[in-house]
């Protein structure tokens, strides 16, 4: 059992554990919370968990590095050593309208190197996780590798706010591939929608501003079906910066590129 | 106990029939199928479950008449007498590609008026039933009345192609509508958005052009917690042709025809 096992062990338990205090958390799955209430609730469940999270790797592994989205972690300026990087609540929108669709993401890295992730759908109790090089799953399942999937017959995950006017990208760059495309779609949650890609769901998803926690379970598990996640560009992803996301299929990833993004 | 619940009865035996049986026709939930097996699968899916319906229908209700997509009801040219209005499998595409996000739809009326409506999110087991006048239900659970929701904190159902060049609407009219919300979602099934909407998930779903079996169940639903649903420019449905369709919570169905449809 090599160390990245052992950490695995920790990891699923903590993550289900904390998937447990939420979904205890609602009460009643068909109140949906005014937004106040809903503000302080999401806001309270962010943190909690997050702070669980870090008081129990803090405990176990000492030496690890923490990286979350409500800041309690560590301000990292550096990928050197092991790095846990978690989004409490992805889809914290969803977790407020919805009380579904919203998911834990935990990843594990070594040196800027990808080794664990997770990506937990708390409400359907869904655990996409992956080992560096030992395959990806969905709870005790073993996901498949990514086939090829012409673009025409492809759908894909994106929101219409960034075929709309917006701040981050001119809606014609897009435009034309929802509409060459045989459909789209919008969840919600960037951990998701990755997690829907791993599984051959959606054959791509395109988004303009992630961050580390939002995507890091995300790039170990893409990795392990043989799919790709770059910036929009194309580029590498920087863990320590903001990123827009192009996570597909190898030959979709190609053709997004060429045909719509560099043309 | 009335007609409409007797008929009740018999419905929710035949639609978690039929899900049980769309289930078990899933043999590994990670089996993505290829296009061409999946578009027998999916035609073999649909055509089944709708002659299932007919057969218990005829025997059982042998004077009612049925609309189904698949065509084998009958062709009908008015709304007379008592017709069950059925959609198989609501979100083909998302069967084919997810083995999820799909569900079955099923309306009574009776001389055009919404008698029983039933969506069936059939992986989930979530069953949204109503009987007029009787409130709206999830599985056992009462589905509250719909509240307001500023425009601005709404989040709403409109895929990425209505804003984008298409056929059907010029995407300048929706455009400032995704730009003005809180967020945009797309699930690919009409019958499911609209039963997010039933119960305050989305605070409204907006598309281009729908048959009757897409929305019938959720005209009944809607009605039972006090949301509006018509065509996008606020007319009357007509159950005999293909609509537009704007559905949401009332104040939320106001402002949009206001600011954006009729402006």
């Amino acid at each position: 059992m090599t160390i990245w096992h052992d950490i695995d062990t920790y990891a699923k338990k903590w993550i289900t554990e904390a998937g447990e205090r939420i979904r205890t958390s609602f009460k009643e799955e068909l109140t949906i919370q005014s937004k106040s209430n809903a503000d302080d609730l999401v806001t309270n469940m962010d943190k909690e968990t997050e702070q669980y999270f870090i008081s129990k790797i803090n405990e176990t592994f000492p030496a690890h590095k923490i990286l979350g989205e409500e800041g309690f972690g560590n301000q990292l300026e550096s990928l050197e050593g092991v790095i846990w990087i978690i989004d409490p609540i992805d889809g914290t929108m969803n977790f407020v309208h919805q009380q579904r669709n919203f998911a834990i993401s935990v990843g594990v890295f070594e040196n800027g190197v990808g080794k664990l992730g997770y990506i937990y759908d708390v409400v359907h109790d869904e655990l996409y996780h992956a080992i560096q090089g030992e395959g990806a799953f969905l709870n005790e399942m073993r996901i498949p590798n990514l086939n090829e999937t012409a673009l025409t017959e492809a759908v894909i995950g994106i929101n219409a706010t960034w075929v709309t006017e917006n701040k981050r990208i001119n809606p014609s760059v897009l435009g034309p591939l929802v509409k060459d495309v045989r459909g789209t779609r919008s969840y919600g949650s960037a951990a998701l929608e990755i997690a829907y890609v791993v599984t051959g769901r959606l054959d791509a998803y395109i988004t303009m501003r992630l961050s580390a926690w939002d995507f890091a379970a995300g790039m170990v598990l893409i990795e392990e079906v043989g799919g790709k996640l770059t910036t929009l560009e194309g580029n590498e992803i920087n863990l320590l910066e903001e990123n827009s996301i192009l996570v597909a299929k190898n030959n979709i990833h190609q053709e997004i590129l060429t045909k719509y993004i560099r043309k």
